[in-house]
């Protein structure tokens, strides 16, 4: 645990999930160790919306240099826990076919593998909380210590549903927003679409779910409506992974840092489009590389071309019959 | 060759393509033999813009049913060529996999193996061209005799960028706007995505691209912009065959419904979502069983949904450094 000088009271958003260190080879290029993990990519796109505090676990070769990149626009780290003689979480991995498939070569849970959530009063007291892909029971356990938070939302993979789905839909049952690739979606719920898939979900609980769709974008489902947003159009794509963390940081941090406003349809649209904008900056270098130098004003002309893009007049014509 | 009696002398739309029956397995249902074909799922979507001539072959066994069918809305059908002792193109197909695959059991090209498309005065003079997938150096003579078409578009397919890429690069080059999957579009190129795809085609010739990217959505590639539009969300889709045409149909139809217009980024923008209306009614039902039975009404309605669903309104947020 690392203890930062100037701990900010008006925190309000935590985040629990994976902080690793990842190699990764695309055709573009490569990387042999580099900061990742699912906490790590959502925090460094929600700390540009508040002050995000991470929970999970590192060994003794967290390096200064992590903590830093870690710590990025304030996020704080007191309850990231350095788990004395043990190694980070490590996974490398590699993309064919033009970004399309990934294949693991190596995974290696290290601290990961015996990590039990702790969370300091702090943590405990969040106005919103991210339970990002890990074991569906950590999370469940997790958002049961949040008992303030106004908006949880949660991640997962297709692992979990194979190995643990009663834990995964106990867990969903207990959450607000459910955000998880569409093809996941179809296998959770045997739908035969997303579209059917999130329908069904909306009757376990959650009120709001996610359908990321990697390239093409995503789609919200609520229970007031329905709002799709394609990804934004890059002709380079460097590096997919942490895209859809970093989306969700986007996305869950744009609800975090409207505390005034109810959490409703037109709210959770327009957090989709900030999730969107950090998605796409993400896959422009590798891990954490752009989002780290990225500014406020970027994302918010990504998000003004985001608009451009998606708007069209509805000029009503005379139909033939 | 079947002659109309009202022959309308302001017709403005050709489509040459394929008329066909289509025996189809869904998970939802089949169909042993049924109305299909790129050119009737096409005309059936553009009738509601403009009338619209058919060119393609048919054999013997062409019914009186059918005729009907493709004459829905005022398509004339005088340069569909009747072949005496032909059969009509057969296509028999499954969709496995919750329709995210396909397999072909059997292909006839019957009529279609020898077809050399004959154009009327009036079909040549037409004012809007679709080339829906048949073989580019036909599809390219074709555009050749239409010389005052405003505005021509194509389809294509994996088949001829395989073993007919030369033909197809410059039948390509002699159109307005190429209509291929997102796939298709970097098996072309060769590029790693559709996006440098597409802005690659532009270079080619054409001033437009759409990206079909089926139950996505589309894609629009201009000189003068990008404009993205998820498909609309269905729970249930019955039958997939023809969506791209039907979207073709839609899209097409819209410019030609609008000669008073200029055809730039904003008239194909519309054009999109007319285009993305169709093809969503079109995977409600088997083959053309649906659009047969739309009436303009319900085109509108879904229209305005499409809006509603991909409209947000962009509210500025200070975010932080």
């Amino acid at each position: 645990m690392r203890r930062q000088a100037n701990l900010a009271a008006q925190m309000s958003l935590t985040v629990v999930g994976s902080i690793a260190y990842d190699a990764v080879t695309t055709p573009f290029g490569e990387r042999e160790r580099m900061l990742g993990g699912a906490a790590t990519h959502f925090a460094l796109a929600a700390s540009f919306f508040d002050q995000v505090r991470v929970i999970g676990p590192v060994g003794d070769d967290f390096d200064a240099q992590s903590w830093e990149v870690l710590q990025t626009r304030g996020t704080i780290t007191d309850d990231v826990e350095q788990v004395a003689g043990g190694k980070t979480f490590f996974w490398k991995g590699e993309y064919h076919d033009n970004l399309n498939s990934r294949e693991t070569h190596v995974t290696e849970l290290n601290v990961f593998e015996e990590f039990k959530p702790k969370l300091s009063q702090e943590a405990k007291d969040c106005d919103v909380l991210f339970l990002a892909n890990i074991v569906p029971d950590l999370q469940n356990e997790v958002r049961g210590q949040c008992q303030k938070a106004r908006f949880v939302a949660m991640d997962s993979m297709d692992l979990w549903i194979n190995i643990a789905r009663d834990s995964l839909v106990e867990t969903i049952a207990g959450v607000d927003c459910l955000i998880l690739n569409d093809e996941e979606l179809e296998l959770l719920t045997e739908a035969p679409n997303f579209v059917a898939a999130a329908n069904e979900i909306l009757d376990w609980g959650p009120s709001s779910v996610i359908a990321k769709q990697g390239k093409y974008g995503a789609a919200l489902f609520t229970k007031d409506g329905y709002f799709a947003l394609p990804a934004f159009p890059l002709a380079s794509v460097i590096d997919p992974t942490g895209a859809g963390d970093s989306f969700a940081g986007g996305f869950v941090g744009y609800v975090a840092a409207h505390p005034e406003r109810p959490i409703d349809h037109e709210l959770l649209t327009q957090a989709m489009v900030y999730g969107t904008a950090l998605a796409s900056f993400n896959v422009e270098d590798f891990g954490t590389e752009r989002i780290v130098e990225l500014s406020g004003n970027e994302i918010a002309a990504r998000v003004g071309e985001l608009q451009q893009m998606t708007t069209f007049a509805h000029q009503p014509i005379a139909l033939r019959s």
